[in-house]
């Protein structure tokens, strides 16, 4: 097998999730990745829940194809097996408060003077520059900042945030794309350099049509629970038993939804039109409501499937987990972990013809790696390494 | 200047959000990106709100950077010329139903006839196999089918949608990672692939541990509005005059915040540690709920910033669009469209050391660029373009 990941080296001193959601993209390719934990306690994700035999499945899934070393980054030592590590890797990335790996030695000058075409990113709450910058940040913060958290709920209720941490994981994903662009860059190049990705920027840059509504007319858009600005109906109802979530952005979609239904409300005036039916959202509401009440959400579900109008239930985790279209294109994986055992986690989320993307080996135990690493890429010899572990500076 | 993704020509099939998101990406960082829209009304968004001058913000935002042509491509020309155009690209990008490409003879397939390493890339709602792939999706139909639906909201209120369309935006932007990552795969490969991305999958993906507390323990997460499984308190309050939010996950925050707060709540054995905040947070959260109501957003803010506590104001859109961290980062620009005059959009939403990312041209008018692509790339003749306006095949 020809691997070109392989061949790339990513140093990975990130946390919790943004970081390592953006490597474990990189490892699920195939690059080496070498996490940087600190010695005793390690990445704190290594201690939130689930658990399973004491040991974290929120670690497990987000690091797995990962290597592990232990490393006090504060002490001279760690410092110098860093920079050493630099030295041979394709890529840094760190996910600090800004100033941190200045006050560490261990910024992106000083990476630079050990490897001058080093790609090195760093992801924060709000950026490396700017009034902000030393702003702590947890997701909820971040989703606070950027608007998405005030826009999300419903009009006569309190605002409520993502329920999963998308500004964490979001930044991750920007982070892992604008890294790919740095690598075809320096292919091209040869070059290497910064990048600094912000969970308030990128966030920012997934609001839709939510900025320009204000730059443009000036309008500050509200939350409107399950609606959509542009299209009615385009909502989620409460059905006999349940929810269910349906959209119709055309008189064709519409126009099926009412055959289904055994109405006829396009002939009603104030509904002949999509921008009719959200205008007049208010009163065409409560009538497709009552409607939805009468039938089981596998009902409507069933009969708009059938008739082309999309349709979808509330799905569970547990449903989404077992869901025939999941387990049908492999999207759940079974890995062995040496202390959990065999759990299944979400695999990687595309599929390409060529690039293969399998879980090869569970999430590492803290330092798992460190002895090998440190032989292998540095030559220290085991007596080194054994003086080191006694001094806890891996 | 030398800018290597000038030379990557993207012929884009995309249209509202997700593909034009990816697209989008690509455009900034200076690849050629060739919409291709249906002649007389184009992508669905030129007629979303919010409009100026009876132009589309919405439109405008997301395709700034790229050249639009039309093409209607049920006629054996609109073929013809699609082959041919994607016989002269690097990568082809479309987010139609799955099949919708097969029938037009435009896939994959068909796409390496003319071809053989290109690199292509649909976005779908839930894929190009399985029993749902041919169901149709909006994003709250994927929401609702990847999970995140059901999780976000308040857990006595029913569940609401993300306020924006996010399983669209983060299915664009694992693309972007994903074509880029083909991209590298080809320049040491010479292969080209197809990829399948799907915004069910996309959105599983960013589910945090939600997955994986069920894999592991069966246990089926539920919503929980403003707090978080594993700390606390990690919520949003209500104060004097608005909200605010608020992210402790360790003693030392914690400890800063009920310093900053006047108060003494740690000697209470309930409220020792992190894990017994979170166990005990009914009896903590009116507590410092208490508090917050007597104090307004923009005093707790400036207390909690002073003290080192994770803490925001929930911003409106207003004011995240002024905000003095946007401004100074440059994370507005300022475009002038021949239409709409000048206005701002969020830029690119990173910042490189080395690759310049700028809002170099407004978006396409529909159409725009169809009588150079056609005669520069396919050698088109004045005649032959005119013939094919006069019979709306462009």
């Amino acid at each position: 097998m020809n691997n070109p990941f392989e061949n790339i080296t990513i140093l990975d001193f990130t946390h919790v999730y943004s970081g390592p959601y953006c490597t474990m993209l990189f490892a699920d390719l195939g690059a080496r990745v070498i996490k940087v934990e600190r010695p005793g306690s390690g990445d704190d994700t290594r201690h939130y829940l689930p658990f399973k035999n004491n040991e974290s499945g929120y670690f497990a899934y987000l690091n797995r194809n990962k290597e592990s070393i232990t490393l006090d980054l504060k002490s001279p030592e760690g410092k110098e097996i860093a920079l050493g590590l630099m030295k041979q890797s394709d890529i840094v990335i760190e996910n600090f408060s800004a100033g941190t790996m200045e006050k560490l030695g261990l910024s992106y000058e000083e990476a630079r003077k050990v490897h001058p075409d080093i790609i090195y990113a760093s992801i924060s709450g709000f950026g490396q520059t700017g009034p902000l910058c030393h702003k702590a940040a947890y997701d909820n913060i971040a989703q606070a900042m950027s608007g998405l958290l005030r826009v999300t709920g419903y009009p006569d209720q309190p605002p409520v945030k993502v329920g999963v941490s998308i500004a964490d994981a979001n930044a991750g994903i920007h982070a892992a794309f604008c890294l790919m662009a740095a690598l075809y860059y320096h292919e091209h190049t040869g070059k290497g350099q910064y990048i600094d990705i912000s969970m308030m920027e990128t966030t920012m840059s997934v609001l839709e049509n939510f900025v320009i509504q204000y730059t443009l007319n000036g309008v500050v858009p509200e939350r409107m629970g399950n609606e959509h600005s542009a299209s009615a109906p385009f909502d989620v109802y409460v059905t006999k038993d349940d929810y269910v979530a349906v959209a119709t952005a055309s008189n064709r979609l519409f126009s099926r939804m009412q055959d289904a239904m055994g109405m006829d409300i396009m002939s009603d005036p104030r509904f002949a039109e999509n921008t009719l039916r959200r205008k007049n959202y208010v009163e065409l509401k409560p009538i497709i409501g009552a409607w939805m009440k009468e039938h089981t959400t596998a009902d409507i579900v069933s009969l708009f499937d059938q008739a082309g109008v999309p349709v979808a239930p509330l799905l569970r985790i547990d449903e989404l987990v077992h869901h025939p279209q999941i387990r049908q294109r492999g999207m759940m994986e079974t890995q062995h972990h040496p202390i959990i055992g065999d759990f299944e986690m979400p695999g990687f989320p595309a599929h390409f013809s060529e690039i293969q993307t399998p879980v090869r080996k569970a999430a590492p135990l803290l330092g798992a790696d460190t002895d090998d690493v440190l032989a292998v890429m540095l030559g220290f010899s085991k007596e080194k390494i054994q003086e080191l572990k006694d001094r806890d500076i891996v």
